[in-house]
């Protein structure tokens, strides 16, 4: 008998992944990378002139191309069983009624395109609802991010109303996708809650976009098949056998199942470029003040998987490198300062973060916010900065489980993961020390591909559930990191005084007013 | 007739520079740059150790040294009519009853030698002198400095009774320098009443510092005669004429006469390592609260001179090229970034700093401040910072005119002097801008060794009175920077923000809070 294969695709900011995995043994038997040919836009596709700084823009073809080369490479002349797909989000995107992208049709105009989870030019638009309000909002601490999908179509609507009007869809990318894959315009029950504020009871919210309601469609529970990959798929792939497609997932909380995260009370932090926490709970508890959102079904079938994020963890540090060693390959010099940094107790640098680089997620949702530094002097060496980021975000960190805990949310285990988690045991450690708590950082390759490929093992009915399929293809083991006793008092006043500048109406209302300067200018 | 001269020394941070001017002429004949053998000492001389970061101190002998190289140079074969000390401050040291430097007897330890003006190891000392309070603080705003006098004496008191048992005198070194030139112990009026608190009516302070008062003696006016050069130094050094040694000014001040600023109203800023502003006045004002003292007949005779000052200034924007452009000649980083930033308008760069990376004088006198920078971003560059930099530099030189102003101080003129005043154009700009006046930058050479020639001239009679020694002798014409109309709006949008974050309780804790995690570990 033909071996049998899962595939799991995971399309993150820069490029796509895929992974390749025995259905019998579990075992990784390939993966391949595409990076997107046109990358993140930060160029009018019209006039080549550079677009405002909190644009970001993605081209839908560059995910075809990329998912034609992956499954090409894993797939050709293999049974592939099913097919899994992680996605950035809300990455929405306006297309045609038959799945054209909007873009193959207006070239020249930028919202045409793809608007990356990281576009923040929405932000308008996400005040505006806000300020209009609803109970749509309930689950969501009141507020739409502008990185969600509900801003991003205000945007369009407002600013190119002849381009919102030529959209006869707008969707997420990730189940865009999903459409091309299987002819199927199947949405995720995952991005439509968590992006879209679809909900069980009351469907899409009603009115706050004119004209959305007609452009959505209504989602599927995740794990749920799509359909099989089309006859033009398997022609231009070579893959043989059901290749169901399962619905795809928010990249961040496809992970879940191939870290061993199913249970209620497991915190999953995602460090990436930025960071993503997950916290599964098996009932319903009000939204503590400052976490995110909060999901049934959305992310692990039966559980509330409630949201938070930091919107810049890795890309601040890669600003530090970039700043503090432009002429050094960043692993080495992320290898220099950590071995210094290492040699650093928390406060040694002397100096304090906000970890607002990006702006900031939890507990304001506001992404004018920006970044502090305080404590410099003259003798501040770029280690004793590199050492104040790496603690800064991992307060962050601590914030979102301190505002879990104090709504009533226990946290019983802490999982992180990524490349970053995985590279950099000495952000794990500081993680612990600035938790109070011991860390896991399951052993996995190209964890969010193989969270995907579990999702399509879900939903072609290899695994019963998500519980088998974590036993079948998730990790099998982890790195465990025990806070260091001896830096808990340092921590907790540092912790403390982050707590305090988080708080500070002076801070907030500077980079307030450095915002409106800038924008004025813009 | 033989020509006959002045020489002018100004003995700074790092060095010390002579000039020669013609007394006739005013012409400027020659000048001589000697650096300090030791530096500024910041290991432990005994065991080599490093010394505590707030530690710094300097070997007299290097002054000595210094003296007969520049008078050797300057000075022989040639009539020399009068010689002029300026002098960093406060920066004293232990010394026996017949003028030897107690570190030449007990050369191992690190309490015998000068306590440079940043030398800031003596907080404690300082904190519980304000604490105790009395009527000589009046003048100065209810606290002495750490960086002065009476708490340098407090802190070897303290930590080391034997050294200051052994001490005869306790004496700022300009003085030293000019006893030992003169043979008399001559102290500067100027000295003791911003440094050791001295008043016309009430002498030093009693009992501030135990067994201090013996080791003091009464100042002359600045502008006196100490004596004339002994034979000693004349056969050392070849010079001939009177040579009268004017008693010491310190550095800061002694400028004044070169750049003109001999009128009420004026005032100057002296941008260096750190920066000092002094505004001079012809009545008496209560000192405003945040200016950090007054006196009188200390910097130009018959004239109120109000003090304040940054703690850092240029050491910020070295810290500044150190750290992002280590492998750059810092004159050629400086000129790159200078050209960048002036491409920038104020708040371009999207950031807001606090200028306390030496800590704060003005308002707080508190050197456990420390430097904030807010409104990073993954975008910010290197050139955004070094924006910032400036701007906040500007920032603070502009609470200092505002508390001026505030406490009915007018400010007439306003003069930036130092070498950073003359070679960094774009500094003045930002400073005319942020001040919203027009900025005078003076064409002179060598202005603080002038300045030390003019006050020798009027001590030894070739001036009539620092009026006519600065028609004389002083600058002959200036650079006057306009305020911009159109940045106006944003500074003071900036301004407002940076005011507010000086205020800002959170912000002032955090600083302190570092400060104590760092020192608990020290």
């Amino acid at each position: 008998m033909a071996a049998r294969y899962l595939v799991g695709l995971d399309y993150g900011s820069e490029s796509a992944r895929g992974v390749l995995i025995d259905a019998e043994t579990g075992e990784q038997c390939g993966s391949r990378v595409h990076p997107y040919a046109h990358g993140i836009i930060d160029r009018n596709p019209g006039t080549g002139a550079p677009l405002p700084r909190d644009w970001a823009l993605q081209n839908a073809a560059d995910y075809l191309q990329a998912a034609e080369d992956i499954l090409t490479v894993l797939g050709r002349g293999r049974v592939i069983e099913s097919i899994g797909v992680g996605f950035t989000a809300s990455s929405p995107m306006p297309a045609t009624a038959s799945g054209e992208a909007l873009s193959v049709l207006y070239p020249d105009d930028p919202h045409a395109y793809v608007k990356l989870w990281k576009h923040r030019a929405a932000q308008p638009q996400a005040d505006a609802i806000n300020r209009r309000g609803g109970a749509f909002l309930d689950n969501f601490g009141g507020r739409v991010s502008a990185e969600w999908l509900l801003a991003k179509a205000a945007q369009i609507a407002e600013e190119a109303p002849r381009t919102w009007a030529a959209s006869e869809r707008f969707i997420e990318a990730g189940d865009w996708l999903v459409w091309r894959l299987s002819g199927v315009e199947a949405r995720s029950l995952g991005f439509a809650a968590y992006k879209a504020q679809y909900s069980h009871d009351d469907g899409y919210p009603d009115g706050v976009v004119a004209a959305l309601a007609e452009r959505l469609s209504a989602p599927l529970a995740i794990g749920s098949p799509a359909g099989g990959l089309t006859a033009q798929w398997r022609r231009r792939t070579g893959i043989e056998g059901p290749a169901t497609v399962a619905v795809a997932v928010i990249d961040s909380h496809v992970v879940l199942p191939a870290v061993g995260a199913v249970a209620p009370g497991s915190l999953v932090g995602a460090l990436g470029t930025s960071a993503v926490y997950l916290y599964l709970n098996d009932r319903f508890q009000p939204l503590p003040p400052g976490i995110e959102g909060v999901a049934r079904d959305g992310s692990i079938r039966g559980l509330w998987c409630y949201e938070a994020g930091q919107a810049g963890f890795g890309d601040t540090l890669a600003w530090f490198v970039r700043s503090f060693a432009p002429d050094s390959r960043p692993e080495e010099a992320f290898g220099r300062f950590n071995r210094e940094a290492a040699e650093l107790r928390p406060g040694d640098a002397g100096l304090l973060a906000l970890d607002w680089w990006s702006g900031n997620r939890v507990p304001f949702a506001d992404g004018s916010l920006s970044g502090l530094l305080l404590g410099l002097t003259t003798a501040t060496r770029p280690v004793d900065i590199y050492r104040s980021l790496l603690e800064a975000l991992c307060f962050g960190a601590r914030s979102v489980a301190d505002l879990l805990e104090d709504g009533d949310l226990p946290i019983r285990r802490i999982l992180m993961t990524s490349g970053l988690a995985r590279n950099n045991p000495l952000l794990v450690q500081i993680m612990a020390d600035a938790l109070g708590r011991p860390v896991e950082v399951p052993e996995i390759e190209h964890a969010t591909a193989v969270g995907a490929a579990i999702h399509g093992a879900v939903a072609g009915g290899r695994a019963a559930d998500f519980t088998d399929g974590t036993r079948r293809f998730g990790a099998r083991s982890a790195t465990r990191f025990e806070p260091d006793s001896g830096n808990a008092a340092a921590c907790d006043t540092l912790y403390a005084r982050y707590q305090s500048l988080c708080r500070s109406d002076a801070v907030r209302d500077a980079m307030h007013a450095l915002a409106r300067v800038s924008r004025g200018r813009g």
